[in-house]
């Protein structure tokens, strides 16, 4: 008979941990269960988040890393951020292509994850499937997302160190630095440094760090530049890295708790949301109260405290 | 004695305006009984989504657009989504650059939203200011996202019609086409036209959409090329958004309403927290309870099974 799953992933099985995490990306009911099995076993990794917009050569970068990593002995996970594309069929492809670098070695696993659910979907699928990476021992998970939305800085800013990836040449340093990425980034990592306007990117973001005053313990994310394609500055970024986590033991625990804070809030509002429509609302009374409000004979606030006075017993307030 | 803000919004007192939105963006707690009071007067303004990846040239494009709508005779709001960035301080710098340039404008209302709030509180904040846009007469309301982030495409897809920009001259088409965003375009723009590269996007743009089928009635995104510093090409992105408002008309009511069930759902689970947080648990309780999870002392899904149960009375399956 074959053992659970979770003992499976505890175990380290590569496709006990490929099946728990599909059934995390398709919010599988059984998931619950799962990372409850595993919980007790987590916390051992430590998370790396690199974010960037599109077209800076994360991918790459990530991979790199990865074998670079993997030359210190650990063991690693990559869960790759895809927004959902049926249209380019992106996240398929893109495992294959990537998986095939490391096929040979059982101490590296990649997984891209494309998760288009309910609301806090992404941040919670990503969170479990690093939960479960973490529960199969391995020392080391990168969370790459492509983006500079809200809810990929959330999930890059809560991990244990934040790489923020930026790439030369196409002029818009300020728009760049106007995303919202500045301000969560421990490390900053100037991509295809052979580009026109590597320089002049590095001294935007230099300029705005000058901005910023550090106190004399106070980390100062450094820039490096890096050619991820050539494997230039990649073992500069693992020593980054290690200054970064040797810096940061203190104030580690308070990052892990907003983690685990973000996480527990999305899963109470998810879990509401479905107790919500599966217990209290009749079948098709959700759909009947959204018409109404499309149709402009309710607004939204008023019918949201009616449906969580229902629902919490009257016990809400106005 | 001044009339309350409602009133003044709903006569369309710039002032009031900004007002309400400031108070939406501080998720200040009378901005629910605001939209409360306005929501009958809205549901009337044709809502334009522009989204794309940092550097597209978003903003110019926009400004571009707002002129030439202008032109027809329309009034308009614009809703600038920020990512909140303390550290550049991008949005009201922004604002201010912008507004100059419709300053002598009545007709025009531009407002940059910086919200990082709970978890939905983008894709709310700037619904409910778009509501105040509509609420006060503006015919059209374009709301701009930087961004390949799931809210951010949330926002827009929800949108009467979404313009997807990208921009030539990375290299990187292929990124830019894995970013999630091809597949929620009404209408493309290929920006900064004039850059090498140009075609070839336009090319990988098209062959992405060869790979689709297209019904005959059915709505094929065509691809527009912009130079939007020159006013290049923005004539025909009005008259492709006027096309698509003519061939939508029958879908436009669906779209909607997918607006209203969304915003419905964020609302509860942010009411829901709230309730929860200062109704059902004592002070200081929640942090408890995450250190107990960041302690794996207890995992997060059954604390979110107990906290439900407790907020809503016992009726809640596991």
């Amino acid at each position: 008979m074959t053992p659970p799953l979770a003992d499976r992933v505890l175990a380290g099985d590569p496709r006990a941990i490929a099946r728990a995490i599909s059934l995390i990306e398709d919010e599988d009911p059984s998931s619950g269960d799962l990372v409850r099995a595993i919980f007790g076993r987590t916390g051992r990794a430590y998370l790396i988040g690199v974010t960037g917009p599109p077209g800076a050569g994360k991918s790459t970068l990530v991979d790199r890393l990865t074998f670079e990593l993997r030359k210190t002995g650990v063991t690693l996970g990559v869960i790759a951020v895809d927004p959902t594309s049926p249209f380019s069929g992106g996240a398929v492809l893109g495992d294959r292509l990537r998986m095939q670098a490391h096929a040979q070695d059982e101490g590296v696993f990649i997984r891209s994850m494309a998760t288009r659910g309910h609301l806090g979907g992404l941040a919670r699928a990503t969170g479990d499937a690093a939960l479960v990476l973490d529960a199969a021992g391995k020392d080391i998970i990168i969370i790459e997302t492509v983006g500079v939305g809200q809810d990929e800085v959330d999930i890059i800013r809560t991990a244990d160190v934040s790489i923020v990836t930026l790439v030369p040449g196409t002029g818009d340093e300020v728009q760049a630095l106007k995303a919202g990425i500045m301000e969560i980034a421990d490390i900053f990592v100037v991509n295809k440094s052979d580009r026109e306007g590597a320089d002049r990117l590095v001294s935007a973001v230099e300029a705005n760090l000058a901005l910023q005053t550090y106190g004399e313990d106070e980390w100062r994310p450094p820039i490096l530049k890096t050619m991820a394609t050539a494997g230039k500055g990649v073992a500069e970024l693992v020593d980054a890295i290690q200054r970064f986590r040797e810096h940061s033991a203190r104030t580690q625990a308070a990052r892990r708790r907003t983690r685990s804070e973000y996480r527990l809030r999305e899963l109470i509002s998810q879990r509401f949301m479905d107790h919500l429509e599966r217990d209290v609302l009749a079948p098709n009374e959700l759909t009947a109260i959204v018409d109404r409000i499309a149709e402009r004979k309710l607004d939204p606030y008023t019918a949201a405290s009616d449906l969580l006075a229902r629902a919490a017993g009257g016990a809400v307030r106005r």
